[in-house]
């Protein structure tokens, strides 16, 4: 079965006026585990499509192989989520090299990561804090006013912890899960209460960043740019409310449009 | 030290009509190598700011601690690109159970990766292939037009594998790695020559862009987006021409001019 790389979600659109329920089309993310020779060696959150392609690319690039004559056989099966990889050379995967090598706070998770490992920590939300429209816009200007880097250079992404009122903390980094894991950090080392506040947020919402949101407690999570699907089926479920494409005076309400004061 | 997270650059302007040497600020990049106990357990590419905050946060956010008091001891030397961490519980980082769960394609690598092991795939540039502004702003221009998934979410990025007369094939991905690695992979399925080749692409330019590009062969990429120093660091040790901010008719040219034909 082939995927779309677009799936449409039940949204709530705040115009600047009112509010209306229609439907956005949204990015889908799905997580592909490719195994090489029979060992794992890594998944990748992408969009489902060219998964063939995705395999072969990300192999070549950790120099697994130099060219397609090095792969005896690939098989990428969409629906499960896996690419498997038979190499002519039948040599293993060295864990520990790779994992030193390719560790990261960014992105692939596995499948399993995602709805085992991760609810270990990630907790379904009971936050009661509320908020208007006027204070998501006026949060969201705020961030940005708060980032000169960005100004200066384009290149960072921002996060910050908020009450309706303000931010309370703000970070910036060129690594999305960085600036809201030095929110995160920043939290913790003060003993700050997280779970009455809010996070405002420049980068795109993907599943890891709602996850990160659900560990810190943040009921509402705010931002400037897209969802994907899998973050809002995470946030549907851990009782998050997905606020994005907030900008221009206008927000898209994806999940738990409850904790937004409509009047 | 306290590093600063942006750097100047010495760069090119082409502002529509001339070209005219200036400074530009760009995003600092470095990597942290976060140890456990005296085991390895994950590089982080990122800012170099508020690294002890960014160290709390992403053990938290990878379940390592729940609160401050789990930790004995954090010293962060950012200088070398560590951060120490005692945890009072003196288990060992299972690298099995890690090395699965975190492995990505998307940042973070250590400073030896860097500095030897990519090396091992990257390779100084030899393209003799040159470009004019027009045609880069041609390539951007059509780069977008062709990704209609952006149009309608917002969430993806694109890479495309050009010419100077147009684009070939463009691959669209939540993950901005994963656009170039499906193009990578198209290729080397394909059989097609890199080396004559442009990137054109819509992410921002780390260091492992840049990479990627190098061990692809290619010698031009352009960006709608901001670089960082280290992928701009890397690209004139590769000899790779890295184009940025391409918006609005105007472009930067960070390295490697010789491939920009300017008359």
């Amino acid at each position: 079965m082939e995927h779309s790389i677009t799936t449409p979600w039940q949204m709530i659109k705040f115009d600047g006026s009112t509010f209306n329920e229609q439907e956005d089309e949204i990015v889908t993310e799905t997580p592909l585990t490719i195994r090489v020779n029979g060992e794992e060696l890594a998944t990748v959150v992408c969009s489902p499509d060219a998964l063939e392609d995705l395999t072969v690319g990300f192999l070549a690039a950790e120099g697994l192989i130099r060219s397609i004559t090095d792969i005896e056989q690939l098989n990428v099966n969409e629906d499960r989520g896996f690419a498997d990889v038979e190499l002519k050379v039948k040599k293993s995967i060295s864990h520990d090299y790779y994992a030193k090598r390719f560790i990261s706070s960014c992105c692939g998770k596995s499948r399993q990561f995602y709805f085992h490992n991760d609810m270990r920590t990630a907790k379904t939300i009971m936050s009661q804090t509320r908020i208007t429209p006027e204070q998501c816009i006026h949060l969201m200007k705020e961030l940005f006013q708060s980032s000169t880097e960005f100004q200066k250079t384009g290149g960072v992404h921002n996060a910050a912890l908020c009450t309706t009122d303000g931010i309370l903390v703000s970070r910036a980094d060129i690594g999305r899960h960085n600036a809201l894991d030095k929110i995160y950090g920043h939290c913790l080392r003060e003993k700050l209460n997280m779970s009455d506040k809010i996070i405002a947020f420049s980068g795109r919402m993907s599943s890891e960043i709602v996850l990160k949101a659900a560990k810190m407690g943040v009921g509402i999570l705010l931002s400037k740019s897209a969802p994907s699907d899998l973050a809002l089926k995470l946030a549907n479920d851990l009782k998050i409310t997905a606020v994005g494409f907030i900008r221009g005076g206008q927000m898209n309400i994806y999940t738990h449009p409850e904790r937004l004061i409509m009047q």
